[in-house]
């Protein structure tokens, strides 16, 4: 086990004209970290990962705890070993606190992870809906994605950071997913502002890209016609 | 050990606006593969390994065996266990044999690499030159490689081969280093042609790509004014 690697299955590519099939288990997942973000099947849901306890925020709203055998397409892991950066009590708006974040790590060349933790204000987070096969494109649903708003709220915020030369395998730049502290609220973060926390990150100087190899559709699919850059910054940014 | 990763140190875009400072031994990278390719510090010569042994193919058209201490900035390893893809006798150019393992494997969508053996022709290569520091960009290192040719030549041809997608991070496409049986010839391949051999391929579901974190030129680097595409297209392929 290392501190030091983030681990990721599948690539955000992948989503773009909709392979989403469901190829890892969280049971396999959750041998790589204890902590992380991804989707499920047919992009079912918002997955957080926190003390090895996977989180969906799904496109009704609700936040069900996910078991074993509960597949994913793609997801980032790692396990938690976070160093206090900061500690916040003025509001700070999300781009703002990325900008703190950089300003104060350094890290913008490699892989990193945040974990804010504390009382959130204007908190929009979206949560995309299940496709069944043949599975949506990646635009397509995220046409279809539920949105939801906290005016004010406790809870944590995971974000993960990665080189914009990644953008495509991985998101590019921050990615940020929200689960509230009563379990009741969460999802791919559209906006927060800490009101009142702690920011607390964790670098990485490997990144260990797994590929679906065993999926026939994966290995056949030819993405060169694929709007891969467009797409995503459609329905990631 | 496993034999269906690939281990990336350092990344193609660093090379380009001149981040060459070895940040890695030998001794280290080599517990990551016995099979590999790569660049020396300040790009000093073309690497290849084969059997745990490392070889570097200088600017001066010589083959030395490096030891443990000498460094990279960049470079691929991977523990061997090739199968055989299929026999060649009648001559196959370079091209041709990009396309016919593509077609016989469809491993496109992921890492993966090919060792041909057996007697080449009309083989060229190029070996770049070290430049001290401050180090050279990869633009200005292209200009002063050295070019070598043998009409034909006994050896191995390693090749890896990234999807398009991790182009920048590593080289899109394939990517072939050789050396010849007597040693005496090498280098990164501008053209070869098979006139009798084996080719064996091994694919790999994992790309580990570790960064060169504690080099502190690598990690202030502002790499959103470097042309990382064009140099790249101009120098690697």
């Amino acid at each position: 086990m290392t501190t030091s690697t983030l681990y990721q299955h599948g690539t955000l590519a992948l989503m773009v004209p909709g392979l989403l099939a469901g190829t890892m288990t969280m049971k396999e997942l959750l041998t790589h970290g204890d902590t992380g973000i991804g989707t499920g099947e047919g992009l079912d849901g918002e997955l957080i990962i926190l003390n090895g306890v996977a989180y969906q925020a799904d496109s009704f709203g609700k936040v069900n705890t996910i078991g074993p055998d509960f597949t994913t397409p793609f997801a980032s892991v790692h396990f938690a070993d976070f160093k206090k950066l900061t500690a916040v009590d003025a509001q700070l708006a999300q781009p703002e606190l990325e900008r703190l974040v950089l300003k104060q790590t350094h890290w913008a060349n490699t892989f990193f992870a945040v974990l804010t933790t504390g009382t959130f204000v204007d908190v929009t987070t979206r949560a995309v809906a299940k496709s069944q096969k043949p599975f949506k494109t990646l635009a397509e649903t995220a046409d279809q994605q539920s949105i939801f708003h906290k005016d004010e709220v406790k809870g944590t915020m995971l974000s993960y950071y990665s080189p914009e030369l990644f953008d495509g395998a991985a998101v590019g730049g921050f990615h940020h997913h929200f689960l509230s502290d009563a379990h009741d609220f969460g999802g791919h973060v559209l906006n927060a502002n800490l009101k009142k926390g702690t920011i607390a990150g964790q670098k990485f100087a490997t990144l260990e890209q797994h590929l679906p190899v065993n999926n026939a559709e994966y290995m056949s699919h030819d993405f060169s016609d694929d709007s891969i850059y467009d797409d995503i910054a459609h329905a990631e940014h």
